[in-house]
């Protein structure tokens, strides 16, 4: 196998992404279902047996080393007793930089296509993936195999296409003539790509594939080299495709410190003494806003280009629809999918005290309060799905963190509860808990509660609603606004008002997609322009801040 | 006149344009040549009119303030006396605001559209302009004509197709429907340009429009209102080009304080207060390493979006030519021109001490020094062209530092003299002052003599000489690096070790193109990637940084 091979490969691949980036319609290169019929009938027993052969040893898929840790934990309640090779900051940092020459000299579409195999051979694992998902971050197994399988995947090949297109957007050897009256002068110019230098990126517990792999494929693609600092408690979702790249590098002849893992432990972090190494030149974040702020401020003093995720707060204004329960339907949907542990998922539901409008009668706030209630409900107590879509709650702060909010003493109009995961009777699992308020207690909820914690908030008008939704995008940052209206003028003012703030907005949601979803190729994650975060999957910038255009030029 | 007028007749204008960003081969929309059979047989003289009817004078054509100031003095001896309205800090960021909304709701295409009418109103006076340069900056007229007029107009026009390329690069809007199976759902959603906000553009003395209109069209096209903060001692050549962006803007019904110009005083400037007022989101700075510097790290520490162009310390290494007459013809125009006042001119001279090899024979280091004077001369004391290439010194302080240079005690190879400015007594005129010495005195040499002061610096070797540039670029930056060599294993050596400390390098130039120029629509001007400066004109990171995409999705 050589590198033409592969760009002979993956040429379509590529293409049909670059082009799906453009025209935004509905674009996925792996199928999101975990389907026998798509990746072969012995997969799903293939990739738990893998899953099940991996506990309790060492992950020897990556150059061995002297010292090994690891100290996941599933949130379903067992340890996977796996461990992963450490490496030193300063060593890490040195491989790095040894890989970095002959990965930058290639040509961005070398990289790409290179980046495309390794995509392709980690998909072969995605049922693998798709286990150590749910069993580090404690979604159900369906999300699990989609949100770090398929749609990380396609997240990964949206970053690499930008990237390859804003590469070769323009050509990289030209004759210049300029004419001069009778004469002209020549000139052979030479356009090279420079990466800034070491990427490091940072992840995350909850999604430990799908938010960063955008980061780590669009650092690749611009001829970076790359260190993945995983969540100590996800490492092994990402260090299986992590071991495919070093595979395939090292087969082409290539040195596979390209990329790399650099595990730490909850008590010996390492991350700040990485991301301060003058060599890192570039990061990207995923978790929470504290760190997530230092980190920013690490990079600016220091001159460093950064990417955040954080999280924010993120708003619903409910107003009027033609459908409540398929409207509230969606709402609960996302609201309990994954427990709300989603960076995406509401948290403040704005209701005008007058409550909703549906198809011109008036529904009480208590009504639609208890019909969000009996929503969730169906959800969390459906026989088949319910445990699935709750999964389970990847860290015991959050648990925590629902005691403290029940002992506020809001009206509680939901209550959480455990609920049953068969199979794994230790699983740490809460269902949504719902707390009914009004804007007298802003001191309460204009904060980030992560997990399945939310407010529904009576305020005096639809004016007032957007008015705290507005200012909670500037003060806490949000990745997704949804409202329910059918009122064309006040949705035009939700629109303009939310998107001036610098979020995204979402309406009338009330089919098979929910706010929290964000599709790739179509969707940009991140706004980038409010406190949630300042990076974007995967618009200009995100690929071209990673990376400069030098020029050479020759007398011809 | 109306916006579609505009997009109709500047379509084909802006296509070409983004055609030549990426194709990079010779594109002038604007011919260089001051010539009336180009631009109207009249057109020098009119110019010349309205540039002495300015003298004396309030620039009236920007809506009149209660208080006037202006202290620009032509460094060919006499004071413009022209005065300026001043608005306060606050005042011009009001202002800003209230225009920003109307201007982001326009299409990029739109933007684009009115973008050029202004730069083709403003290229009708370009004589004027010119004029204006020569009598702010001490260019010779030609060069003032051709920097602040066709170059400068091409590089605004580069940056405006840039954007327009970034921001139509995918769809407005889109219906996305994804298939499920028995059943799809489906999702209108539109993507939303967004500004990030007011942009400051900080500009300088010596070269007040070529330096600002990358940033100031870069950030007007992408939606942004623009507060232009010029040097105070070179105001008038850009103060012409806001007046008709203002003209225009109002003639369509739009705010005019869409373009602002800020002026300051030398006693009193507002810069540091400008840039550091909340509601600026993005500075673009053109001027002095020390204060670009606190530039950059304000907006760092602010979270503002910068864009510098610093200076650095440009060197140059001779190895071996087959034509040492016209290569040191070459590097002496580039020492001579405009008197070493550019920002990519050449100041470290490095050559092994067994001298330059020329077609297979070795020319000293004292040869090389003696011909490289002689070739400065035949320019200094053409009689012709002679007063027009060196133009007059800009800043008193660049005076004192001849004099600071010469008082070192170095070798003089060739000294300064004030040279005849026939018709300009007074004019303020410096030759270059060329001095010999070795890596021993690193340092006087590793740091900016911005001037037309060079160092004519014997190493070891190539290599060391390589070495020196390496380090120098790290360190001190650089804008250009010039090599004569025959030898292609050196000359790949250089490329690879220049390029990677993260400079442009140019080899070999003996013609009509010199190491201090850069083409619009071919050469990336910055690298971007040293201590010079962070931008390029004009890469996509240029345009993309200043805006964000934001999505609404709608229920289908």
């Amino acid at each position: 196998m050589t590198i033409a091979d592969l760009r002979a490969a993956h040429g379509e691949t590529l293409g049909a992404a670059i082009k799906a980036n453009s025209e935004r319609t509905f674009h996925a290169h792996w199928p999101e279902p975990p389907s026998g019929k798509i990746y072969g009938e012995t997969a799903n027993d293939d990739g738990l047996a893998a899953f099940q052969g991996q506990l309790h040893k060492k992950f020897d898929r990556i150059s061995p080393e002297e010292k090994w840790v690891g100290e996941e934990k599933s949130p379903y309640g067992f340890p996977l007793d796996i461990s992963y090779p450490q490496i030193g900051v300063d060593e890490l940092v040195a491989r790095a930089s040894d890989a970095q020459t002959a990965w930058q000299s290639l040509s961005p579409e070398d990289r790409a296509a290179i980046l495309v195999e390794a995509l392709e051979r980690g998909s072969q694992k995605f049922f693998e993936i798709g286990y150590a998902t749910q069993h580090t971050t404690g979604q159900g197994f369906v999300m699990a195999f989609q949100a770090s399988g398929p749609h990380a995947f396609d997240r990964a090949l949206e970053a690499t296409a930008m990237a390859l297109a804003a590469q070769t957007s323009f050509v990289q050897n030209v004759l210049w003539t300029k004419p001069m009256g009778k004469i002209s002068v020549s000139i052979n110019k030479t356009y090279r790509i420079v990466p800034k230098g070491i990427n490091l990126v940072i992840g995350c517990s909850t999604f430990p594939v799908w938010n960063t792999v955008p980061g780590m494929f669009a650092a690749l693609a611009t001829g970076n080299s790359v260190i993945v600092k995983p969540h100590p408690g996800a490492i092994y979702p990402i260090a299986i495709l992590i071991a495919e790249l070093r595979d395939i590098f090292s087969s082409l002849g290539l040195n596979p410190n390209i990329i790399q893992l650099g595990v730490d432990t909850i008590a010996h972090p390492i991350t700040l003494e990485l991301l301060q190494h003058p060599a890192i030149r570039v990061v990207d974040y995923t978790g929470g806003p504290h760190f997530g702020t230092i980190v920013e401020q690490e990079c600016a003093a220091s001159g460093k280009t950064v990417f955040t995720e954080k999280a924010g707060v993120n708003c619903v204004i409910l107003d009027s629809t033609h459908d409540l329960d398929k409207s509230i339907e969606n709402l609960a949907f996302s609201l309990t999918l994954y427990s709300g542990q989603m960076c995406t998922a509401p948290q403040n539901i704005f209701i005008a005290q007058d409550g909703m409008l549906v198809n011109g009668e008036r529904v009480t706030v208590e009504q639609v309060a208890s019909k969000l209630s009996e929503k969730i409900d169906a959800l969390v107590f459906h026989e088949k799905a319910g445990g699935s879509t709750l999964g389970a709650i990847q860290n015991p702060a959050t648990a925590l963190r629902i005691q403290e909010v029940r002992d506020l003493k809001l009206q509680i109009i939901r209550d959480s509860e455990a609920i049953a995961q068969p199979g794994f009777d230790e699983a740490r699992t809460f269902s949504p808990i719902l707390l009914g308020t009004d804007v007298g207690r802003a001191d309460v909820y204009t904060k980030e509660w992560f997990g399945p914690i939310s407010f529904l908030i009576s305020t005096e008008s639809f004016e007032s609603s957007l008015a705290e939704v507005v200012q909670s995008i500037h003060e806490q940052g949000a990745l997704s606004v949804l409202v329910y209206s059918t009122n064309e003028a006040l949705m035009q003012q939700a629109e303009d008002a939310v998107v001036n703030a610098g979020a995204p907005i979402a309406f009338n949601f009330n089919s098979f997609v929910w706010v929290n979803q964000s599709a790739a190729f179509s969707d940009f994650h991140g706004a980038g322009c409010n406190p949630a975060g300042n990076a974007t999957f995967a618009d200009w910038s995100f690929v071209t801040n990673r990376y400069n255009v030098i020029g050479v030029r020759k007398q011809a």
